[in-house]
């Protein structure tokens, strides 16, 4: 920097009497050594779990992470998209609602553009395809999904119905293609899109119950709508996994709480941050990461399947 | 601000072709419009509830939010107080490890000390004695511990254990004293002092189980502690609440999810959100707010509780 130019600024600041702050650094050296982080919804245990391994990566390689919340809505995602990058962090991770959605808004796609094209940014768990993105880091959903309908199969499930997720998701519609190419000819009330949370997945099997033609399998689209749709189950008087087998997806904390435990895939939380923090570094030294990084997600065999009764 | 000093600065951000970005504003103008947050722990669902409320709060009133999540080390405790600070946040939500710590880090203590004389600080479900914050706001945990004592009493358990806990952690220490009074005459396994997760629930249940002389219901200081102490509970054989009952703390989401469903306190974290933000902005207007605001929290009556069994 120009060390004419430095020194007006930092006489202005003297005057001013600001103390040599990380503002006044980043000024100079055009490094905050901060990286932003953008998600929809800190509150569910996925995100925080994979936020807390995004951050001590971060830190471990110097870096300190500002995190941006969205609790899921537009307004807040345009809002921190800009907050954060004029808060001139080195790179962003992006989980936020434009990844995975397979009708993004227009105006929050344009600023992403925009933003893209002066800072690198990294999606975690998804994708924004057509962006300007330096990568993208994701663990092997169909993968995860192909396996457990074959642990399902495998045990002699063949009436299996798939609960939760949200046509506006594209790992949602891409879990549900699979189970369709599985299942081709389930009732329509084996297909219960009914969200993502815990009281989707009540709602779900209270629907898939009162249909009256039970399966003898669930497939849910994640960890907190399997634990909703067990709720219900116990409500009603069914064991699990006796007289319904349950499985969920992600492995955050809550499948090892539920009775009983569920079976479930793990993204491996680690693996993932580690790669994205990795690409996202790379991207911010000028190097250029590969643009797309799967990493292997696991199945954790836990005791909510068994194999099915034998109805008479 | 004096305008010749606003045209310098300006002028050498012209010439450095810096765009005019919120770095620059909070340089003209003494506010950033955000607030600081630090917190030890976004992973556990008590704090990401507590802290999705502020975020939310914040944003209506025209802050954003900027986290600081420590880990629980007080490395990174002494890096946040620093970071969040030198980026010239308006203010500070401080739920991190000085509050409740009866033997705080002196180095800790003293940053925040320096920190809170220039900048409001108002600690949320928690305080630091002694440290010069603007306010600290809080559940009575104590009125909560004392309703929860009081219930199971009504419901005829007098042999009551206590699972969970830090000796480190003023709250675990004041609920054990509320214990103790109610129970003076445990039995020494029946205090368990393992630990806030739910593998210390998990520990604090299995050493109970283990000690012979089991009691009629368990006190757990979280609902993680209940969790854990449920899982094993169920393990080994045990109806809950038939044979034992059970109640946690917090109310977070995993109390509705476990079977049976367990009765806890909430903190009311709406309330607790809103009277911290009204506390802190009062602050950074220059208005005093008042020093300790406690607000009631809320016995939530499930389904893991019932009147002890009679042996013979």
């Amino acid at each position: 920097m120009n060390e004419v130019l430095r020194e007006r600024v930092e006489q202005a600041m003297r005057e001013l009497r600001f103390r040599p702050n990380r503002i006044a650094q980043t000024l100079y050296h055009h490094r905050s050594k901060t990286i932003g982080c953008i998600l929809p919804d800190i509150g569910n245990p996925f995100f925080s779990q994979l936020f807390l391994q995004l951050e001590i990566g971060a830190f471990e390689r110097g870096y300190t992470m500002i995190l941006g919340n969205t609790v899921s809505t537009r307004d807040m995602e345009l809002t921190y998209l800009h907050a954060l990058t004029e808060r001139q962090v080195d790179g962003l991770l992006y989980l936020g609602g434009l990844a995975n959605d397979p009708d993004p808004d227009p105006d929050a796609l344009r600023a992403l553009h925009d933003i893209a094209e002066r800072l690198p940014i990294v999606a975690v768990n998804g994708d924004v395809p057509g962006a300007p993105l330096a990568s993208s880091v994701r663990a092997d959903e169909c993968g995860g999904t192909r396996a457990l309908l074959e642990l399902l199969h495998a045990r002699g499930h063949t009436r299996v119905a798939f609960l939760g997720g949200q046509r506006d998701v594209t790992t949602s519609l891409e879990k549900l293609d699979l189970y369709r190419s599985w299942h081709p000819d389930h009732p329509p009330a084996w297909v219960q899109l009914s969200g993502l949370t815990i009281d989707a997945g009540r709602a779900a099997m209270t629907a898939l119950l009162d249909s009256g033609a039970p399966p003898t399998a669930c497939l849910c689209v994640n960890d907190l709508v399997a634990a909703g749709a067990l709720a219900v189950a116990h409500e009603r008087g069914l064991n699990v996994p006796g007289d319904l087998s349950i499985v969920g997806f992600d492995d955050i904390f809550v499948a090892q709480v539920v009775t009983p435990p569920l079976t479930s895939v793990s993204h491996n939380y680690a693996e993932v941050a580690r790669q994205a923090l990795d690409a996202l570094l790379h991207a911010i030294e000028g190097r250029k990461p590969e643009r797309h990084i799967t990493v292997p997600a696991l199945v954790v065999e836990r005791d909510s399947v068994s194999a099915p009764l034998v109805h008479h």
